[in-house]
């Protein structure tokens, strides 16, 4: 019989938040929005990974400009100054996925947190513009240990802030190497797989597969 | 006036070795090579920099496969056993790039090394294949420390194993993640930029950028 779930753990962006509104303002420099979304994003990840092995970490607002500069020259793309500012504040003013907010009432009474590589200011916005405050016990930045994810001491700020061990906590995320990470510091794992993506060949596999929040286990 | 330069410590995969050959291996099944070795390539990098923060080494022949996996089915590609074997055994049968003997022999008395990824069995071959052994001091891989690069304790075997401080000693790769790397340990670094990339947001930058190694400082 699996352990109890006493407390949901949730990764933020693409998990929570949409950050199609980020791939959207891309149209202002360039008539192919999606690769420099993609490259951007990709770009971004690196950077945390990389920082976090060189011990050089910068908070990821940081790390998504840089990403984006990176982004913006490999694809040739002609960027006014103006337009990476619009392009950086995307990330302030995120939306939730539909089914999120009755999928987090849902889980109720038991404690929702997130957990989130990014800035305590880019998440503090974020959840200000979905509106999802009233639903979250922490929003707990990995700023506080100055690594990124999927680094075990990011993941234990959540049984930490919680005080419930992890084992008994249920980590999701839309990110399967997330999922992964979460998995090896010992939380029980839910992958959200928005995307139908196929699965990473970590050695580490999710205990739950779901394709929209609404459907993670009470 | 810059510190003189006592010996060098090359990157071995895309720097001494051309992997081509492992593009090529994947006309058996798919009719777009380029793409697949781009996947593959791409997650095999991943998977090095998740394994190593997550503390959960396992040695570059089982990463490289897992992301050729992972690259097949991502790309909907249906290939038999024998062709992930034959994929994979491309890596024990690299050529090196075309100036590369001539450029080391220029180099020499000063001793040249490499520090690689690579697992120690699959730098034994490709230094075989491609009949570098006799200019070569060291062979030296991650799987010493049992992490990745960037981590600096991967760099740092370049010094021990030469007895030369990393400040006297050139580091040379055509990846500019890993120039950054070694740059942030401490070494001198030359980026061969081979494919004219832009460089990277890291904040590092190289000491020396060439586009084949017959440039290199001496």
């Amino acid at each position: 019989m699996p352990t109890a779930i006493r407390g949901y753990v949730f990764d933020a962006y693409g998990t929570l938040f949409d950050v199609h509104s980020v791939a959207e303002a891309g149209r202002e420099v360039t008539s192919d929005p999606a690769t420099l979304s993609a490259t951007w994003r990709q770009k971004q990840l690196e950077y945390t990974w990389l920082r976090s092995l060189m011990g050089r970490y910068e908070d990821f607002w940081v790390v998504t400009e840089g990403a984006l500069r990176f982004a913006l020259r490999r694809l040739g793309l002609d960027a006014r100054e103006a337009h990476v500012r619009r392009l950086m504040e995307a990330y302030l003013t995120l939306a939730s996925f539909p089914e999120v907010r009755l999928a987090l009432e849902r889980l109720a009474p038991r404690p929702r947190a997130i957990l989130s590589n990014g800035s305590p200011r880019m998440l503090e916005a974020a959840v200000a513009s979905s509106g999802l405050g009233q639903h979250l016990a922490h929003v707990l930045s990995v700023d506080a240990v100055r690594t990124y994810k999927p680094s075990p001491a990011v993941y234990a700020l959540g049984p930490k802030a919680l005080g419930i061990p992890p084992v008994e906590l249920l980590f999701v995320s839309s990110n399967a190497w997330d999922v992964a990470g979460a998995k090896a510091f010992g939380y029980q794992v839910a992958w959200c797989n928005r995307t139908n993506a196929p699965p990473e060949e970590l050695g580490l596999a999710p205990d739950f597969v779901v394709t929209r929040l609404d459907q993670l286990p009470t």
